[in-house]
């Protein structure tokens, strides 16, 4: 099978020296994944003539897709743009499209527009302009020995508007692109040396062009199976197959057999029913109710939270008894119960979730060290409580007990069934 | 100046289809800056034999440090260790203590020990081991032709421990190394060009061994002076004389002279002054929270939130007047104002910070369209609030809307000194 391969390269000391974290690159891959170009190499190399040079010219040795990102910026550290401009052999010109985009930008925010600003119009010769409707520094696209360069912003919403608007649908017209299939199921509740060792039956009986990954993340595991070939829909009908057994297999531990994350199942379960949640989250400080606002529409099912840091909000906020927390303290099964009705009825939500915990580095002790934490989960009717001990830092900590938090919810949703 | 540079190879096919996000790199390049180690390069490559062992050859050809993340993880897909082990021209031996330290942990958590699990002792007879105390998959020293390679494991929690504990301790012994040093800025309310072109003569006027960058990130912008020498004593006095300038250049937008991120520079005052902050928060839904108690020690300075995304709550909890938000409606300098009004009596903080905006993609309208966002900060005797319009995605829009917010309160608070 011909293969189309890619290759990324970001520009930029920042990514060097660390201070920038590159989520760029994962956006990119997945959407040339999605057109069955596959990603051979990233590379990250500095403000620097000689590393982007040597890095273009090793990207197009064995890719026919070279995107490049980063270090098109308005500020005097970007190099990139005169770099392309001599890769290619061309000289700057200023676009007047991009010009008139970059003046009606400045005069509406600023009231000015300065030659700094006009600089980012001056694109080489023999590009092809790929306007950018987000910002004032607009993609580039070059052909060279058959190797197709493409140049982006930096920033991620610019970058990936021009993905989206024009990249893609571009270079979705090569000829040649393999079927390439993805299906995707999380699992929860089971690590992925426990899982990978159930699956190895399986796994061994995969065909070559269909393979299994696993991808863990705060305790949960995605599993993904990945098939390429030649005939999309013959494609289908063959990891249809394997995935409907792959599900069978994990099906103790299944979350979803979609490609969404655990707390956007809860939201469709509750959308689906018309029912509504909130939370009050102590040790998880408001993530809980974030990850479940982050996604449009939510306002729909959910009500609220009540983010009780301090025993004194329980008590006032929570209608959590002041005795309970005396003799059970605020991280126990007592405290979280009283947490979840309190929610539950001063929201008057379906459903509702409560954490209480000790998420480190400090603040433990001998009988409930850090990552000792509660957690309580249901309804009205009923209220279930586990205990859970997570033994990483702070920020995991929290991560970890969202996770744990949301599929114990999840499970009881189910088993009301 | 002799410079030690270093390369980082990433490994795993997770990050070339973009299912991870490559944070690794970021945190590995951050530490060996910090002991004058500058990194020429990343790549990232698939569990592909040929790549890896390319990526390895050229990453040698002008490091003399590689540091190998990934790729060591129970499961089947990981392909490393026999490539190094090849590489380095070595065979697989059982490490006993790393394989005692498995049985340890399997033993503990499931009462039993698989051979999966104890396949991860293995390790190359021809390296030196870094035992691994966070997980099962410990790290591995190489020395080929005078470049040193380190195999690191690619959960990022691992990784940390093995850099902190075992990896800069060894390199910093390295005879050679420059001294590196970076001072940090951070600026809001103000856009990345505006700020160059009025440092323009500010940086022309540097060194060329200081240089200056511009660190764009949810509306704030951070900027770092980086210098490098031979004698750090020299070096620290003049990058102070150049920052001090800097600072006297950019004070109108200046949030802090230190690395602390906006959120934690509030914290700071609050802890100075031994007071307390709460927040009521509609359309950033308990993110303001989040960034506030992702910090250790938060529970000293922060009360607790009412996440009010139903009307409802908004009623209830926070006893904003149902008059209010009918006539002004929910995005309202009104409502913002009511909502900090009520959290601060309901949990007696001596701050508050309210928030209501429509995040998108949908819920605007033509007289409030997407993006706009009421914001108010303050305390019991005063208040201030103020309207902003944000024009991105709903994750981009919720953490600019929280960096504003907070850089409102902190205004507030600088002002009443």
């Amino acid at each position: 099978m011909k293969e189309i391969n890619a290759s990324i390269i970001t520009i930029g000391d920042e990514l060097l020296i660390g201070q920038t974290i590159d989520t760029n690159s994962a956006f990119i891959a997945q959407e040339l994944n999605k057109i069955g170009i596959w990603v051979r190499k990233r590379i990250a190399v500095g403000d620097r003539k000689d590393d982007i040079v040597t890095a273009l010219d090793e990207a197009s040795l064995y890719s026919k897709v070279v995107i490049i990102t980063g270090g098109l910026g308005p500020t005097a550290d970007d190099i990139t743009k005169p770099v392309l401009c001599d890769y290619f052999g061309s000289t700057l010109k200023v676009n007047e499209d991009v010009a008139d985009h970059i003046r009606e930008i400045f005069q509406k925010k600023y009231g000015q527009v300065s030659e700094r600003n006009l600089k980012q119009a001056e694109v080489p010769a023999n590009c092809k302009v790929l306007f950018n409707k987000r910002g004032t520094a607009p993609g580039m696209w070059f052909e060279k020995n058959e190797v197709i360069f493409i140049s982006l912003p930096g920033v991620p919403h610019e970058m990936k508007g021009l993905i989206e608007a024009s990249v893609i649908p571009a270079l979705k017209e090569l000829p040649g692109l393999p079927a390439v299939l993805h299906y995707n199921l999380l699992t929860a509740g089971v690590g992925e040396s426990v899982i990978a060792d159930h699956l190895q039956t399986f796994e061994d009986s995969l065909p070559p062009h269909i393979k299994l990954a696993y991808l863990p993340s705060y305790g949960n595991v995605k599993l993904r199976l990945t098939a390429r070939g030649e005939n999309e829909e013959e494609l289908a009908k063959e990891i249809g197959f394997y995935f409907d057994q792959l599900k069978i297999q994990v099906k103790t531990w299944l979350v979803t057999d979609s490609e969404l994350p655990m707390q956007d199942v809860i939201s469709q379960i509750l959308v689906d029913r018309k029912q509504t949640l909130a939370t009050a989250e102590s040790c998880t400080g408001g993530f809980i109710a974030h990850l479940i606002t982050s996604k449009a529409g939510s306002s729909a099912i959910f009500s609220g939270s009540v983010v009780a840091y301090s025993n004194d909000i329980k008590t006032s906020l929570l209608e959590v008894d002041s005795k309970i927390i005396e003799d059970h303290g605020a991280v126990s099964e007592q405290t979280v119960r009283a947490m979840a009705s309190g929610i539950l009825k001063q929201t008057g939500s379906d459903y509702a979730i409560a954490t209480s915990g000790i998420m480190g580095p400090g603040g433990g002790t001998m009988e409930k060290p850090v990552g000792t934490v509660w957690i309580a989960a249901g309804n009205k009717q009923n209220l279930v409580a586990t205990k859970f001990h997570f033994r990483f830092d702070r920020k995991r900590n929290i991560e970890m007990t969202a996770q744990a938090a949301l599929n114990l919810l999840r499970i009881f949703m189910v088993n009301e069934e």
